[in-house]
């Protein structure tokens, strides 16, 4: 039996689910997996953790202990941020450890940079647990779906965004009671920035893109919109007209043959109701992903918490432990072999639903549609509705369009003053 | 680079799949995965296929041209059939061969056997296609979620039946005619007794027995029935009661602690209208899985047809080449480390549809009710309805009962002679 020792940085919620499943586990682990995974350092800013779990013994507030510890063969980063796991994962690398991470920001980040470290120095990182919490989602893209081109990648990588879009659909609360109402189950932090805006979600398409198409992508190359400007009127035109609205992670080959670029993009999207992500409800994520031989397949799970997170970093370690127990040598990582230009939305073609907030006066309409015309955008449909006194609300489904079309026409409405305010478009799927 | 020589032996539509793979992404597999794969031998009962496919040079008959080649490193299984299959895989692991295959009843038969003879020769065995398609399931399972205790597996693993349940219950269609459908459809064979009585999805219902559980399960330990009883008015009543009806593959542990033992099988259930594999329709496969720290998680696709499983072979072959290519040490196979005893239906508790063909007479739903209670079988609810002139149906969905309660009501309203036709029973999830 391999004896392999691991070190954790890092004891918040994901990091107690790890020890515990290693704890929990350890005789299954030694029996199915035939090694012996031993935790025997590790790493927290204050030391309450390692004292309620009994591990003040292999504890240091110095994370050296952990990284620089020749005992150790695989270090666990869960401290979070970018700049300090940064400097945790390169020294640990540095060191000749293998490293499990959660952390998507980071590798979304600086991934490339970490997976070249990591090749000269004969080590692997692994992080399943960046994309989909518990879901197996990294590994499939990188094992049993390696036979396909991958052609898009369409993910519910944000529970907390999701549950928000559920209870503001079936329960028609308004976007700040659904906030509230997720801040008070704990599926939304004080500070909501991250989630609400799309920045979580953008991490993880840019994960997402990079496996699947063997290319790097950077988290500044996602363009991102959150789902603070969503109303219940929204959800309710795009519900009568056969869709469920979901904030989606798209990744997807542009142009002919599908090799002229990517796009990459995080927004609320109409998604038709029978696709397989529209009935996707509450904190669970679901990724779905088209390669050219399997066709459409979907992950499901849960996205977030402290079991599910765990559960696929000791994933990794289990794999990375049985690499260093049975093989001699490292297969080289497989990151920006393709490296495809990552295009703007200016290559986005589709449909799109724009809520308009205008002056209910005679006229409005019909300087309205003119702008629209005047871009070439045809209308699918349009209902007109009340709001507040004096204004109306126009809730337009276009035919397929260029997205840059729509963005001149909504900053045109803008300068000619026929907005009451901004313009709200979604994309349909 | 690494050149991994192929050898595929069966050229059905599978194989000619994973050749299309193999001729179309080969420059992306050196590129992505630094293997060279070569597809050097291939072998099938005729020629008819190497002659379409350009590939006589390297044709022959004889499969052991495949098997016993010194050129060949892995050698893909396509021929079907458990004995010619069992004899193949067996020649090409003395040889010192990896092993592909996607022959659900061969891992469901011999997989034990198999493996430790791979063990021995410290070659591998991989069968991702065997189960699911073109879905990742069989990885997820023994990589990501290794990390857990797996609670349960519910498979919708044969997209025959669930095409035709789709259909049964969407238009209304009755058994014989959505059999009819299927067959012009290319979904079901001439011969559909495989897909209908259940046992195509009882060899994968062992094989995902046997990895969640670490205990070799046989497909004759499998308690098996198939759709061919179900009619329009069984679906009907289970709609109305909130139900889809779907032919499931279960396997799941049993006692308070879940160590007792598993159950195993497959039978057509009535799922939830709201569980996640109840919206699963038409030729869709996907299996649910609960682990104790990943909590839910499904996994969808296409569980058939050439490209999906092709998709699933070609996985597998990059991966055992990878494995050739890049170590030099194979660890062992994982299969019975856990070995519980695979229980019987006698442990199983659950609630039931019932549907009776009865005598449309005075006193006879009293008499069957009686035999019901004498049995403490307790009725949530029923429904009678008129069938065939002078006959009528009795639909019951009962409380919490053991099965074997069921079973020997049922058996005793036979002996009774109060039954015009043999009793529905169908499991309520």
């Amino acid at each position: 039996m391999k004896k392999i020792n691991v070190g954790i940085v890092g004891l918040g919620t994901v990091g107690q689910g790890a020890i515990e499943i290693l704890q929990k586990h350890h005789a299954d682990f030694c029996r199915d997996q035939e090694v012996d995974l031993q935790l025997v350092a590790v790493s927290s800013r204050h030391d309450q953790a390692a004292h309620a779990l009994g591990l003040l013994d292999i504890y240091s507030a110095d994370l050296a202990h952990v990284t620089q510890n020749p005992e150790v063969d695989i270090v666990v980063e869960l401290i979070g941020g970018v700049d300090a796991a940064y400097d945790c994962v390169r020294a640990a690398i540095a060191a000749g450890k293998c490293v499990v991470t959660a952390n998507k920001a980071l590798i979304a980040t600086h991934g490339r940079e970490l997976m070249r470290l990591a090749a000269e120095q004969g080590v692997e990182i692994a992080f399943e647990a960046s994309v989909g919490g518990g879901i197996p989602i990294i590994g499939p893209l990188r094992h049993t779906l390696a036979s396909n081109r991958i052609e898009s990648v369409l993910g519910i990588v944000n529970g907390t965004t999701n549950y928000m879009l559920t209870q503001m659909s079936s329960g028609d609360l308004d976007y700040a009671t659904a906030l509230r109402e997720a801040q008070a189950l704990g599926y939304a932090e004080a500070d909501p920035t991250a989630d609400v805006e799309g920045y979580d979600a953008a991490a993880k398409a840019a994960i997402l893109a990079t496996i699947a198409f063997n290319t790097d992508v950077r988290l500044h190359q996602v363009a991102t919109e959150g789902i603070t400007r969503l109303a219940p009127i929204d959800l309710a035109a795009a519900a009568k007209a056969g869709y469920a609205v979901k904030l989606l992670a798209i990744a997807q080959r542009v142009g002919a043959d599908g090799s002229s670029g990517i796009d990459v993009r995080v927004h609320p999207t109409l998604l038709p109701q029978a696709h397989a992500l529209a009935s996707v409800q509450g904190v669970f994520n679901a990724i779905f992903v088209v390669g050219d031989f399997v066709g459409e397949t979907m992950f499901y799970g849960r996205g977030a918490g402290a079991g599910p997170a765990a559960s696929s970093v000791v994933g990794d370690l289990i794999e990375l432990a049985r690499h260093r127990a049975f093989r001699e040598v490292v297969a080289q990582p497989i990151w920006d072999t393709e490296d495809l230009p990552v295009l703007g939305l200016d290559a986005v073609q589709g449909r799109f639903y724009l809520r308009l907030t205008v002056a209910d006066e005679p006229g409005v309409l019909s300087a309205v549609a003119a702008v629209l015309a005047s871009h070439a955008i045809s209308i699918a449909s349009l209902t007109q509705q009340q709001s507040e006194p004096g204004q109306a609300e126009l809730l337009f489904f276009t035919h397929e369009t260029a997205e840059t079309a729509v963005r001149k026409a909504t900053e045109d409405l803008q300068k000619a003053s026929l907005l009451a305010s901004e313009a709200l478009v979604l994309h349909i799927l």
